[in-house]
């Protein structure tokens, strides 16, 4: 029998609300951050602050031991982009690094009811919560680096100018998060009314109910002024139509009935 | 001469880094937060808890007293959605409410440069801080609720089944945040590269720089099975075309030069 890897209940972690829709399964989990261009990285409050820090960072899931591990099994979660010295020094410096809650939501339609209450969105989210260090060896940073390339267009690692001198490997920080635990929400469907409203003609006959599927899109290409590359190569013209094919058909899925 | 209102630099929302992309405005602050459908919001970590929690919610930048007020204007941000009952307590019983922070993130194109190093995206994004207290006062409520269905999709609260009934106001719970404190970062253009990569023929002969634009947008509205309203809605289909619209242009702005 083939069993799903689960992220353990913890208190915090635990889904208390409209939990049928909850998961704890690694795979959805993983595969909604890596679909994520932008995630909300959360950290503690500095002294005398009473409000956490909260930052748009990029990331992806990886394993730098166990690189051909698929989206179902534990990773650890690569995060770039600017931390403040306060934070890389108790990253650095404490022994199990900065604890990090990680969230990213994916919405996959507007849902509209008889009544404002029952109004959702059709949505994917997942919220990962571990501990970051910095990476200091230089071929887990190539690794991390290649993943959060190839994160934002597939394969576009290969296609630049690498490997990275020096002065850019110094200037890049990268963390790895250790996943302690994770949990995600998934909400597809129509409008749930009550009967109360469904049996008032008065109200159904007014009130258009159904969903509005929303994706994310990409245009054309466009080149830079200094671009000297003729052609869009096909890697990319590949990527933005296939991301635009599997957008567009997960928003449409999303208003079946899971 | 027309000033610009700004939030007060504090040492939690001061921007240290690529600050010429930083702004402290009023305006496009709380437009960022109006036009990204989910935001995150962070609260402090619980007892015996290292991570701070973090939630997707609904949210709206608004004023019961001032309700004419623009979005350049001083706002409260009303929340929508699941608050564990712990937090609930907290900001319900402590005199100043529950320390918050608020994150909204557009991407508006991949930016795609020479190196992996400088690969980018164009995004505008937003951190709000305040303190969250549940609404009360059931006129202030359906203030709030009104606001978010609208958000949801423009007209759509006169569209419904309103007003709610004595035991949906009761189940809604909405926070006012007071807001202490925010800034914005806004990045658009095209990719920088350094000298000694575009000086390079064999680099710039074979790496495709440029913008790949990307944008929220709106498929066909579907009807659900218990729909009786024939044809969808004017205020529907114009809310559909006007926001793919615009949301299309804003991409697209997006890659000239600030």
């Amino acid at each position: 029998m083939v069993r799903n890897l689960e992220y353990p209940k913890k208190p915090q972690n635990t889904l208390k609300r409209y939990n049928n829709r909850g998961t704890y399964d690694l795979g959805p989990i993983h595969t909604i951050i890596n679909t994520t261009s932008v995630l909300h990285v959360s950290f503690p409050p500095g002294p005398d602050q009473p409000f956490p820090a909260i930052l748009p960072m990029i990331g992806v899931m990886g394993s730098f031991d166990y690189p051909s591990a698929s989206l179902d099994e534990p990773l650890d979660c690569y995060l770039h982009g600017y931390v403040s010295s306060r934070l890389m020094r108790i990253a650095r410096d404490s022994a199990e690094g900065l604890p990090v809650s990680i969230a990213a939501t994916k919405v996959d339609g507007l849902v509209l009811s008889l009544t404002p209450n029952s109004h959702s969105y059709n949505y994917r989210s997942a919220v990962l919560q571990g501990y970051a260090k910095p990476v200091d060896s230089d071929d887990e940073k190539i690794y991390a680096m290649q993943l959060i390339t190839d994160k934002v267009v597939a394969k576009r690692w290969e296609n630049t100018r690498v490997p990275p001198d020096n002065v850019e490997m110094t200037s890049t920080t990268i963390l790895r998060v250790k996943i302690e635990t994770g949990s995600g929400k998934i909400r597809q469907g129509g409008p749930h009314d009550e009967a109360k409203d469904e049996s008032r003609d008065e109200i159904t006959e007014k009130v258009w109910t159904g969903v509005v599927p929303v994706y994310e899109a990409f245009e054309a290409p466009i080149p830079s002024e200094t671009n000297k590359v003729k052609e869009i190569p096909a890697y990319i013209t590949s990527y933005v139509n296939s991301t635009n094919d599997g957008n567009k058909k997960t928003a449409l899925n999303a208003v079946n009935e899971p």
